[in-house]
């Protein structure tokens, strides 16, 4: 049975008409991740966000080299074979100008093509307008308000888009694999801050032990708690996380998986369930929420703060700042603070 | 001669203090990146601004494992040989959350330890909150205000972070090496629409022609114009970058070097120079430079205006709207116009 199929079954009568075709028509789902994608669907996401909160968000990330997309449609297949329904995003950086997630989105299609019950939509970082993790979530929500089971976010990189991705997931697996180079520890620390479920990837390679060693090991020297993704916290309006103790608090396991055979996958997605399991259980999953909220409220805010400054100034003025910060007769500081000011006037006056 | 004595030799005596101080004292200087990377040194920065535009501001990014570190030790003790002064600054993503720059600065300062004529620092990334690419922007300022002949900003990642820098540098080098992974490929495409220079590091590995050709393939294939550059821009107040003539405009050379031992280094730095006549005769330096403080003076407004509204916006408010948007009686889109509108009012009224 489809994700269409299962959510039309128990459609109430009064569902809002974008919730209502988003269930019964991919088409209509894909046109509006789409209009989602291009900045144009505030109404829709305010119509169906009533509809979100069922769906398992899993993040997932790791080096390029690691198999993460193999992994992900491994764990589509055997969900999928549980009756399960799953939409994967997949944050493609291959290019963060022009649109590079195409290829992959075809060789992806073919795998899992024909199967109603899965969704995949692949989606290309373009420059830092316009906040990748804020469409991201967007994304995320209009697939679990089209009622998959289980939503899948995917991406490659080191640094600040693993935190987004972590602000986004419920779970986040970050996916390792042997012999990547010689450096590629040097940044796994900051990664496993985030990950709650560690896998071992391509695990019939040689190297194996010695990657779960030290994995192992750092897992042990790590100080990783839910304060550290306070960290990033913006409004901190919301409750502390839970006093966690040493014992109760979930220890990320490793898991050793080969996507391309399956082995692995059934023991992962076990580990997903039992992390799901603990999240509600521990009251962490309502800190998360709302630490993410917070994250988005103020980053949209942002953004809308500035195209309403944006749209009450003059052009003129501000190419005549940009060229004075140019020519070094003007500092950026202060020509912020002299459109600060203007911006406060026009809003006093 | 150390930059601190260079700078001494010519310092006109109508100096700003900072200016003066940072150009005599190390410590002086290592206090201020301290101050610019706390927030704490709005003032300093004003008044350094005008000392700024005369070092060549170097770009070096790529993945894991490529050895970006050495590349630019060896840079910096070639520079050295030839009377030139060097900083760097290194952004360490190793650790989103806490400081994990520490272990690799200290590395680092035993290699170039001892030669008043290198200044390193090291940055850890910290959450999204300040703008890593404003600050990275700061630090590199303020020692291109110190007198430093050459500033690389040092940073790896995929995505987003490659982006930023290509907004900080004038010149971006890309470095490669051969044999690591085999979807390193998928990633390569974006980086290349960046990359200034393309370097291929442990050149003295297996598999290095077929590195070099993958790369040369890519380039030919490749649509990199300044356009793409544009592409990011949020307030498109300056001019369009000049036509860029096929022939005429800088085609991203393929250096192979070996940084432990220094082969190819007075190579790179030939290209290095050629890139930076480029830019000066072609106009691009100017068109780069107007497009990064468009940047930057948009992500500093959109920092400072929800600084603004958040202190006029009663917390109280603030959490009864996180507690309503996590129970999903309210959107985020509504908790947003909601927070907008009162703002609007307060300034009004």
């Amino acid at each position: 049975m489809s994700a269409q199929d299962r959510a039309a079954d128990s459609t109430p009568p009064g569902l809002p008409p974008i919730v209502a075709a988003i269930r019964s028509s991919r088409r209509d789902l894909a046109r509006l991740l789409t209009r989602i994608e291009n900045g144009q669907a505030a109404a829709e996401l305010a119509a169906l966000y009533p509809y979100t909160g069922k769906a398992h968000i899993v993040g997932v990330t790791g080096a390029p080299g690691t198999g993460k997309s193999s992994l992900v449609n491994a764990l589509a297949r055997h969900y999928r074979r549980e009756g399960q329904t799953v939409g994967i995003v997949a944050v493609d950086p291959s290019s963060p100008f022009t649109g590079g997630a195409i290829l992959g989105d075809r060789i992806r299609m073919q795998d899992l093509s024909g199967d109603a019950g899965v969704f995949i939509r692949s989606m290309a970082t373009r420059g830092s307008l316009g906040g990748l993790a804020s469409t991201t979530g967007d994304l995320t929500r209009a697939l679990d308000a089209a009622g998959y089971d289980l939503v899948f976010v995917e991406t490659v990189g080191a640094g600040q888009s693993e935190v987004d991705i972590a602000r986004t997931a419920q779970t986040t697996l970050v996916v390792e694999a042997p012999g990547l180079g010689d450096d590629v520890q040097a940044i796994k620390a900051g990664i496993l801050e985030i990950a709650d479920i560690l896998v071992v990837n391509k695990a019939d390679r040689p190297g194996i032990e010695n990657t779960v060693r030290a994995l192992r090991a750092m897992l042990e020297l790590g100080h990783r708690t839910e304060r550290a993704l306070h960290h990033g916290r913006l409004l901190n309006v919301s409750a502390a996380p839970p006093d966690e103790n040493e014992n109760a608090a979930w220890q990320p396991p490793i898991v050793q998986t080969v996507a391309l055979d399956g082995k692995g996958i059934p023991e992962l997605a076990e580990k997903l369930a039992a992390h799901r399991a603990y999240l509600r259980s521990s009251g962490t999953l309502a800190v998360r929420e709302q630490a993410r909220i917070e994250a988005e409220i103020a980053d949209r805010l942002r953004d809308a703060l500035l195209t309403r400054l944006l749209s009450q100034t003059d052009p003129a003025l501000l190419a005549a700042l940009v060229e004075q910060v140019s020519a070094r007769t003007l500092d950026p500081g202060s020509a912020i603070q002299q459109l600060l000011k203007r911006f406060g006037e026009n809003h006093t006056g």
